[in-house]
């Protein structure tokens, strides 16, 4: 589907009229069962089932085709068996219909031959120039015009929560689990086998939603990983939507075997965490986090920090709620003498906690609980709180639930509640969360979705979505170079020796060398290094094959003259031990300073390259202490990948070692990443190590490889 | 308490009759509404409200005194102020009460007044020799015989959970929250400030108890750790039943400034972790997480391994079943051929799935999930099975509800449900739950559970619980090295050189080292190191500072020649750099051989000395890849400790480097739990590095500190 065409959506989600294709009289059949949801949801607009056999069902006129309709029809949803689709489509095209949804199955999920079939329901909704979701797909909701177009069996709640799904099984205990917690959805999309609008689609779609203020998606897999990073980030930065994602299912890509150690270490599921992140989407694990979280994004302000009040009224909760503060990374806030102050008696009692967690004592009622809540949560130094009631004899849960959400809602923090228990506080729980109040049925989860909300808004510098554009790279002579290595071989493997070439296509920080035929020409080519740095020269002989045994190796030499008597040397070692060899010359290499060692690597995934980075060495390796990130990347997201790791202190300067050069970590990555992108032929490399000296001395790459395969 | 009382228990478990001192006629008074739970809930026995000024409380006639009660008391449960509370249990004694619950509050929870009240009752009442739980503690239920002599607003089901928590107002909560989930209770607890009754004695009388198959804790701290790994690690390897504790709340003492470098690894909560791990607790973070788990270790047996059978009736949850099993650490069991075979047409259709997971597709009903299940999970390849369920049009949750429970009773392996969704398999679980089939409403949530199943049987070889009693080591003489040192100092540092005569006592592997006046007496030192080793050898002078740059300190040294020459050479450098230095002699030291570096510390923490173990180096410390135990402890902990690290690998040989002497690791880390153990100012150590060699070459100390502290 084309960007531009995101606005017809609107003829799916906001029809003025329906057409049910396939509309059946048979009670338990998908085809009635979607034509008595939009009946008995009393979806707001017309209803048009098309059934050439009958007459009426669940009491509205039944048409024999799209074209007996006299109305226009702005969504015509197909549930006819998959053979006779393309003819509906045509069918609809001629009735001028705006957006299609195709319920059934028969495409892509069934093999080769469905496969082909979707192949051209694709082509030809695309020619027909209408949007289509599906097929083999669930249906819409748009609980806000109470359409259901969906064979769930119960329309969903009204509310902000954009819900889209390429599980349609998973819908219908979703929509029952959402009920069951009173969470309500602006749109709720099962989009099956995303022929025609993908989840970028619906991304954009509900970015401009004014009824949707947060985003769950629950992704399979994801088509364009490029697209979904673009669409997301805006989403999330721009229109300030927080994104939830349960991806589920392992890419089928990243379980192919590689060779490269980045392959190695970017275990199957990496690519996604990657676009996940680089996409500003904060992924949850399991459904219930995905509700913690919307149920939080939906109705709370994010948080300016991450310094949390609680309120209680007993102990044990709140010390539940504090340890899960501290695991998740919150601080407790800490308040001024004045909240203290306007706490003291006759707000709360002698015997109540005025330092944070406050604690309003087992005996509060409601009143005690909207003081502490307004006086706390208005000291400046707290940034969210948590409201804790364990229903004790003298609790009047019911009064604290119907109070708290007015509070709330004036304070301009993210507030929510843990009215603990089920039963007891049923009633309290219903009027907070009916008037927008979150509440978990624990301490733990409560605090745990402020966290999450808290690590949401740190993505803050992530606003800089900025590529950087080398100019100085020489892409032509770097797919020269790559052309002339492949050949007519379907892959190469290119030693350190064989990346210079191509490195310094991309100006990576090579170190020095030269080849030397003479002993002047090796003082010429060591002035050249830098006469401070120390060099290594090597024998160049095919003959010599332990060229250390043979005196052919020389480390750690300084100056012009010491090159000169070194070269004299090796040529002297090498006529004595391996006298028949014949020597092209002698190799000088500048050896690198001492720094951090770094590991960059790539490694191709289906979604696009696959960018590593870790600390160089066995232990970082066993620990899997890497980052990854899909390129292209934006500077910051290169930034990311470096102080995501967990021993990133090493190069932050640690216990007295000096700061590394951070930039050009930076710059390496950036630079390799596009090296990645502008060569589909770089299958996978790894620099290994890379050298980072102190801050403002640059890197050093001191070993490299590169595999570069044909793409097919 | 003394361990043999727990007998007594159950005079407050199982009374025949129960005295409520303090009931009150005054409605929503604790002592009106412990009385009501007493006679609404039905208790079995006999009630007798005490109550100087009432005749007749709920239908009860009411005594004046406990002494009137006609009949024989064996429960009395207080609720009146603590000031008259001794004069009770004197009461109770003459009247021959045989177990007491004090509800009221007013002891060590009130400050230093409350405190001094509680050692007094809890003199008293061990002198009277009856046993007490709390004081200031909610009361507690057996449901077993419709006991609620609490003050929580209903009575727990019946069922297999003991249930024991150190926070009174936490308990109604989780009251709640179980009956809705349909858990039943053993015995329900609260034990408030636990003055003589301690969570170690209810854990001990529920090991024994016949109605308990699990027992969850919620504890805030431990009093005696060593017991509580005593009797925890019983009642889960010799009485079976798993336990869980929900540990809140940090350690004071851990919070304390240390100097030793395992202490400020060792983070407030170390020492929990360790004392958990030890005692075979499983340690869990939320109360949802506890309850998930304890409907499973109530009603299904433990996996006898970690391969899972999926079964399901729509792809996208298994999927997200297969992803949670994976991310947890299970593996999806591979099925026979000939369970395959028998899953063909006609017992489930063309269509389904008949490699694990199994799908037996959105149609199913109620006889496809039977012999989906009895057929699979009878396969010898699957150790343990979650059967998924999505409402989907044609099924019939009702049905595999009741026909599950009796299908998975037979298999002998664990098989829990996730039919996924609230109301709409609402009675489907109903059946479920209520005979014995534990559900979860999302898959992740059941696959979690099983694989903290899986965990905990992991830890079988722990079964060895065995001490090593070293009996070469010299504790008297340790004990004189330490008096030494700190004479009158409240504490010392002990520097390498000053640790070895103590690290002597106790057979650490020290570096051989002599101190030689004469090159001959060099030579002789050399020898005795033995002439394959390199030596080290420093001269021993206060007058020479900096001995490295006055040609003081020669490396590398080998045999006796180059002893002598060395010895000789050292005296001529002093002579000629330091004219004016008084030699004491040359220090001598073998130089450690290659190897691997690790870390073995300890920290003393309230609850006694916490061992830690790590490699060595920068990059562990700052990924905190160490592991921690509480001293003493079982050969097997120590064995554990080793391997617990991320980076236990570098041990275990990696990349073709050695395998490390793993024995002469344990060994050390257990020669010196047994040196923190046998002297309690032995307050903080490290060995940093111990060098481990290649197997059968043992380990070496290089470097250590101790710091003394007279116990206060």
């Amino acid at each position: 589907m084309s960007t531009s065409s995101v606005a017809k959506l609107d003829a799916i989600f906001k029809p003025k009229s329906v057409a049910v294709v396939g509309a059946s009289t048979k009670p338990g059949t998908v085809g009635n069962d979607l034509l008595l949801n939009l009946v008995r949801d009393k979806f707001s607009g017309k209803i048009y089932p098309v059934n050439p056999k009958a007459d009426e069902i669940h009491g509205v006129k039944v048409y024999k085709t799209l074209g007996d309709i006299p109305d226009e029809v702005d969504l015509a949803v197909l549930i006819v068996p998959a053979k006779v689709i393309p003819g509906l489509v045509q069918e609809s095209k001629a009735k001028g219909v705006k957006g299609l949804v195709i319920i059934s199955a028969g495409f892509k999920e069934s093999g080769h031959e469905g496969a082909e079939r979707e192949k051209e329901l694709t082509k030809l909704v695309r020619e027909a120039g209408i949007p289509l979701i599906g097929p083999n797909c669930l249906g819409v909701i748009n609980p806000q015009i109470n359409l259901n177009a969906s064979f769930a069996a119960k329309i969903a709640l009204k509310g902000n929560l954009g819900f889209i799904s390429q599980s349609g099984a998973l819908c219908t205990s979703v929509l029952d689990y959402a009920e069951a917690r009173q969470i309500g959805f602006s749109k709720f999309v099962s989009f099956g086998n995303k022929a025609d609008v993908k989840e970028t689609d619906l991304l954009e779609y509900l970015a401009d939603d004014p009824e949707t203020k947060a985003i769950a998606l629950y992704l399979e897999d994801i088509g364009d990983a490029k697209r979904f990073i673009e669409v997301a980030s805006k989403t999330f930065w721009e229109k300030e939507k927080p994104i939830l994602c349960l991806k589920s299912g392992r890419s089928a890509e990243g379980a192919k075997a590689v060779s490269s150690h980045t392959g190695s270490l970017a275990g199957s599921d990496a690519v996604y965490e990657a676009v996940l992140k680089q996409a500003g989407v904060q992924r949850v694990t399991t459904i219930s986090e995905l509700f913690d979280l919307a149920a939080l994004y939906t109705t709370q302000p994010l948080p300016k920090g991450n310094r949390l009040a609680i309120i209680t009224n007993a102990g044990g909760p709140g010390i539940m709620a504090t340890d899960a503060a501290i695991a998740a990374g919150l601080k407790l806030a800490k308040l001024e003498d004045s909240t203290k102050e306007k706490l003291k008696p006759p707000v709360l009692p002698e015997a109540a906690a005025l330092n944070n967690p406050v604690d309003v004592i087992g005996d509060a009622h409601s009143d005690r609980y909207q003081a502490a809540v307004e006086t706390v949560m208005n000291d400046p130094n707290v940034d969210m709180g948590v409201v804790l009631l364990t229903p004790q004899s003298m609790t009047d849960s019911d009064n604290c639930g119907k109070i708290l959400p007015d509070v709330i809602k004036k304070i301009g923090k993210p507030v929510v509640a843990a009215f603990m228990g089920v039963k007891q506080v049923e009633e309290g729980v219903n009027y907070l969360v009916k008037n927008g109040v979150p509440n978990y049925a624990f301490p733990e989860d409560a605090v745990k979705s402020l966290a999450a909300a808290t690590r949401l808004v740190d993505t803050k510098s992530i606003a800089k979505r900025e590529y950087v554009e080398y100019k100085d790279v020489d892409i032509a002579n770097a797919n020269k170079i790559i052309a002339d290595y492949l050949g007519n071989q379907s892959e190469k493997y290119l030693t350190q020796a064989d990346c210079r070439p191509l490195f310094e296509c991309y100006k990576l920080p090579l170190l020095k060398s030269g080849i030397a035929q003479s002993a002047d020409e090796a003082a010429k080519i060591v002035s050249g290094i830098g006469i401070d740095k120390k060099v290594v020269m090597k024998v160049m002989s095919a003959e010599v094959v332990h060229k250390f045994d043979a005196g052919g190796v020389l480390l750690n030499i300084e100056g012009v003259d010491g090159a000169k008597t070194c070269y004299d040397k090796i040529y002297a070692n090498i006529a004595k031990n391996v006298p028949s060899a014949k020597i092209d010359g002698i190799l000088i290499e500048e050896m690198a300073e001492k720094g951090v060692e770094v590991i960059v690597g790539c490694n191709r995934d289906g979604l696009g390259p696959l960018m590593m980075f870790g600390l160089g060495g066995t232990l970082v390796e066993l620990l899997k202490d890497v980052s990854f990130r899909l390129a292209p990347m934006w500077k910051v997201t290169a930034e990311q990948m470096v102080r995501e790791i967990k021993a990133f202190k090493v190069l932050d300067g640690y216990r007295g070692t000096p700061k590394c050069d951070l930039d050009a970590v930076v710059d390496t990555i950036l630079r390799m990443a596009a090296l990645a992108v502008n060569h589909p032929e770089v299958a996978e490399f790894d620099v290994n190590p890379l050298i980072v000296h102190a801050e403002g001395k640059g890197a050093s790459v001191a070993d490299s490889r590169v595999m570069l395969r044909k793409p097919r």
